[in-house]
C-alpha cells in the first residue's frame, strides 16, 4: 500500500489529499486498474474530523477499492482547536467559502485521473463519500460538476471529473429549510446557523437566493450520478429531513439512488463502530449496516471484471467435456 | 497510516514484514494502544501468495487493528516463479525448513513488542493469522511459542511473545494424517508429499517422529491460545479433517475456539470475495462470511476500552438528573 499525504496548494498544510493505493499483484488483477473512493470527513465546514477520514478509506480499501481522504478547505485551517466561540459574531475569512470546497472535491478528481496510469486507478469509477458537512460538500459537487463553476474553474471537460457514484452520510442538502427551522427554534439555533452562514458564505444573514444555492436538494438533475443517502431519524443535529428531501429530489428526476434510515442514533455515527468511535455511545448496532449496504451498492458498479475461473480450472472442465463427448 | 516493508534479516529480501499502523488521533484513542494482527499467508511452504496478504491485512485494518503480513521463509525465496517442476526430486534447501518458519513469526512478534511504543501497539493483544501452509505456521507457533526452540532461541521470555488469538483459515494440522491419505491416494499424492517434505523438512521421507513433530494437532496444550478455525468441506487439496483434527485437540485441552466448515468451495479461497480473487470462483457467498465471523470473536478479546460518552452527553445527563431532584 502506497499512503502519503498530498498538499493540494504549495504551502499550505491544511487541505490535503491522503492516498491509500492497493498494491498490484501480478496473482490478481495483474496491472488492470481499480475502482477508487474519495472521503470528505464532515466537521460543519470548521474543520475535518478524523472519525471520518481514516478509518472510512480503510473500510473502503477493504473492498478492494483505492481510497483518499480529501482535507478540504475548512474555516478552521486545519488546526485542532475544535469550534470557535460561537457567543460573538465570527471574523470573516475568505478561504473557505463556497465555491472553494466543492472545487476542491473537482480538483481532486482531476488529479487522481492524472496519477491513474501510475495508481492504476480506473478514474471513470470513483465515488465520492462524505458525513455532515462533507456530504453536504459531495452534494454539492454531485449538483454542480457538469457546471462552469466547477469545469471551467478547473480547466477541464465535465465528463473527466464526474464521480460514479455518491455516498452521503446525515448529509445537509437545503439552507432555506434550515433558516426555517432555526427561526423556529429560537435564538441558539439562529446563532449557529448564523455561524455557519459566516464560516461558509461570508455573512450572518445570507439572501434566500444565496441560501437556495447552496441548497443541493434543490440543483439535482437527470445527470446527478447514483447516490447512496444513510441517515438516523434520532439525529438531533441535523434533521434526517435533510436525507428525505434530497431523496425526493433524485426520484423526482429518475436518478438511481439508495436511502437507508436507522431508527435511533445521534448525529455523527462514522462507521458506529469501534474503528471510528471515540466513546461507546457511537458505537450502534443498527447503523452499522450502512458500510455493508453500501458495499452491496457500489459492487453493483464497482465489481472487478474477472476471468471465470483459473486455467487449471479451464484444462480440467474441458477435460471432463472430452470424456463426455 | 504507516505502511512500509521491512526486512527481518540484513542482506535478504524476502523475508518481510509489511507494516499497515493506523493513525493515531485527538479525537479518538488519543495515544492509546491499539491490538495488531499479523497475517501469515499460504503457498505451500514454496511462495507467499498475495491474495492471502495486503487484501487480509486491510480487512483487518478496517476493524480498527493494526496489521502487519509476515513474508516467512519459504522454498522459493520469494520469487515469484510459482511451483517447482514436481515430476524429479527437488534438491534440498537449508532456509525454509523447519523450525525457521515458526520461528520468524516469534521473530517479528518480538520486533513489533520493541516498536510497541512508536507504533501504538499493544503487544499483549497481537493475534496470528494464517491460511493453508500459513495456517499450518501459524498452528506450529501456537503449540510452540512456550518452548525453548522458539523462546531460547530467541533470547526472550515465552509470554512476551505469546500471540493473544490465533485464527487459521483451511490449514494443514497433522502430517501422520496426510502420509496416510497420499498413501491411500496413490503415486500423484505422494509425489506431492515428498515434494513437501523436502522443501519443509529436508528429506523426501522423513521418520513417522519427524512427521509428528510437526503436526500440531498432536501438540495442542491448555497453554495453547484461543483458536478461530474456518474451512470448506469441498476443498480438494488439504482435507477439512485438519480443521477437525486440531479443533478436536483444543476442545480435548479445554482452550477456547470457535469453528466454522462451509459445505462448499474449494482451496484457497482467502476472502472468498472480489478482494482477494483472481477469478470468479474464487468467490464464494457463504465462505465470505468468515471474516464478519472472526470480527466477532476478535471483538471479544480485542474490543476498545471506549468512555461511557462525551463530555457534552456527560453534562447534559447530570443537568437532567439535578432537574429530576
Amino acid at each position: 500500500m502506497r499512503s502519503e499525504i498530498i498538499s493540494l496548494y504549495e504551502g499550505r498544510s491544511d487541505v490535503t489529499l491522503t492516498t491509500y493505493i492497493l498494491d498490484d499483484s501480478a496473482e490478481m488483477l495483474a496491472g488492470k486498474k481499480r475502482p477508487a473512493v474519495l472521503v470528505c470527513p464532515g466537521g460543519a465546514y470548521m474543520n475535518c474530523s478524523d472519525r471520518e477520514g481514516e478509518p472510512v478509506a480503510l473500510r473502503f480499501a477493504s473492498m478492494g477499492y483505492h481510497a483518499f481522504v480529501l482535507r478540504y478547505s475548512v474555516y478552521g485551517e486545519g488546526k485542532r482547536e475544535g469550534f470557535p466561540d460561537l457567543s460573538k459574531p465570527l471574523p470573516v475569512k475568505e478561504h473557505s467559502q463556497y465555491p472553494v470546497p466543492m472545487r476542491e472535491i473537482g480538483q481532486s478528481l482531476k488529479f487522481i485521473r492524472e496519477h491513474g496510469e501510475d495508481w492504476l486507478v480506473d478514474a471513470d469509477r470513483i465515488a465520492i463519500c462524505g458525513f455532515s458537512a462533507g456530504a453536504h460538500n459531495c452534494a454539492m459537487y454531485e449538483t454542480n460538476w457538469n457546471r462552469p463553476v466547477i469545469y471551467e474553474y478547473l480547466k477541464t471537460e465535465p465528463e473527466k471529473i464526474r464521480p460514479a457514484a455518491v455516498i452521503l452520510g446525515y448529509t445537509l442538502s437545503d439552507y432555506l429549510y434550515m433558516k426555517e427551522m432555526a427561526e423556529k427554534q429560537g435564538p441558539m439555533a439562529l446563532g449557529l446557523f448564523a455561524a455557519s452562514n459566516t464560516s461558509f458564505l461570508g455573512e450572518a444573514e445570507p439572501s434566500d437566493d444565496r441560501l437556495e444555492l447552496v441548497s443541493p436538494a434543490r440543483h439535482v438533475t437527470a445527470q446527478t450520478p447514483p447516490t447512496f443517502l444513510w441517515a438516523t431519524a434520532g439525529d438531533n443535529l441535523v434533521p434526517v429531513q435533510h436525507s428525505i428531501r434530497m431523496a425526493h429530489a433524485l426520484a423526482d428526476h429518475g436518478v438511481p439512488f439508495e436511502l437507508h434510515i436507522f431508527e435511533e442514533g445521534d448525529h455523527g455515527l462514522a462507521l458506529a463502530d469501534q474503528t471510528s468511535a471515540a466513546v461507546r455511545s457511537q458505537i450502534n448496532a443498527d447503523a452499522v449496516k450502512w458500510s455493508a449496504l453500501a458495499d452491496a451498492w457500489l459492487k453493483k458498479r464497482f465489481a472487478f471484471d474477472l476471468p471465470e475461473m483459473t486455467e487449471f480450472e479451464r484444462m480440467m472442465a474441458e477435460q471432463e467435456k472430452a470424456a463426455e463427448l
